[in-house]
């Protein structure tokens, strides 16, 4: 029977983590950001379906491909990050059901139904973004996350050759650096966004 | 400087986590339920939207009333879990704005936009129930998301008075029982959905 997680632990991944946009200089080595799929990959899907894709963009080079198409406000902070990380979703996800979901034809339930397969990639991959962010913290990394950038020109730089493969956010990953960050905005109590019937 | 979390923690938020259709009948407290929350709340969301909308399914009327809308397959998983969470969106999440995110003009940015809106409430909405998935492990709980029931069905049953909350998904919490799963489906080595670049 599993026992609830240590102040230490449950303080690292959600009550005192921040979203950073400032790092302090040290490397996501190739060993960590494998970790973190090796983690965020055992995260829940409906049907097993893993519809997320991931580009890691720890080069120079492909950050600032990246950086080009983000918002103004993002710009350095992908230039700026170790590692950004492009979630994406394949809206075709279905044609891997017979493997990932061996005991259901999964596949037949959304041949043929693209709205049907955008709307459960869409949510399942960003199920699995918040996964690989809680992963990350869990493995002693800060994250960015940022929706501020073009969709459209991401996916025709990166995924000409999956055109089943679309955006979904962006994520940079590193140290993050605690001198810079601002104060952290409100969370409401209980009772503003939840009901217990 | 954070560390790495124990193996002990990795395992049992993500490595040994299973998703659960039957529980072992303990019940799950007020109290678990307010600390899923509050951890939960504190993840990331794009400007601190916090879209999400829960409403905890706990006495048997609210479970029998969610369970009616449910897929053939998942009506027993409702019906006998210790409480399930409608896991919704407000798609005029930007009214909160100015509250939650006071240090910036949000609101404005989806004035008059609703698909923006319900881009960005379904995104962040499903990255909160990721949270949600997690702290309810990290608390100790076991969880069994669904997709399979009819949207439409819950929201004019649930959010009648409330034509902005749209349901996203649904998930069962309590004790999983584990003499019941079935065997793990497949994961995905990195090479396969994942370019690191």
């Amino acid at each position: 029977m599993a026992d609830v997680l240590s102040d230490g632990s449950l303080n690292q991944l959600f009550r005192e983590a921040r979203t950073h946009q400032y790092f302090d200089g040290r490397e996501v080595s190739d060993e960590q950001i494998h970790a973190i799929w090796e983690l965020a990959k055992m995260g829940p899907t409906s049907m097993n379906q893993l519809p997320a894709r991931i580009v890691w963009c720890k080069s120079d080079a492909a950050k600032e491909r990246l950086a080009a198409h983000a918002a103004p406000g993002n710009v350095e902070k992908v230039r700026n990050a170790p590692v950004c990380a492009i979630v994406a979703m394949d809206v075709d996800f279905h044609e891997q059901l017979p493997q990932l979901f061996p005991h259901g034809n999964g596949k037949a339930m959304f041949d043929g139904k693209p709205e049907a397969r955008e709307t459960s990639a869409f949510r399942n991959s960003s199920l699995q973004g918040g996964y690989l962010i809680l992963a990350a913290r869990a493995l002693g990394l800060d994250c960015g996350p940022m929706s501020g950038f073009n969709n459209a020109a991401v996916d025709a730089d990166f995924f000409a050759d999956d055109p089943s493969w679309k955006s979904n956010f962006i994520c940079s990953i590193g140290y993050g650096d605690p001198t810079r960050l601002h104060e952290r905005s409100p969370r409401p109590d209980f009772g503003a966004f939840n009901r217990l019937i």
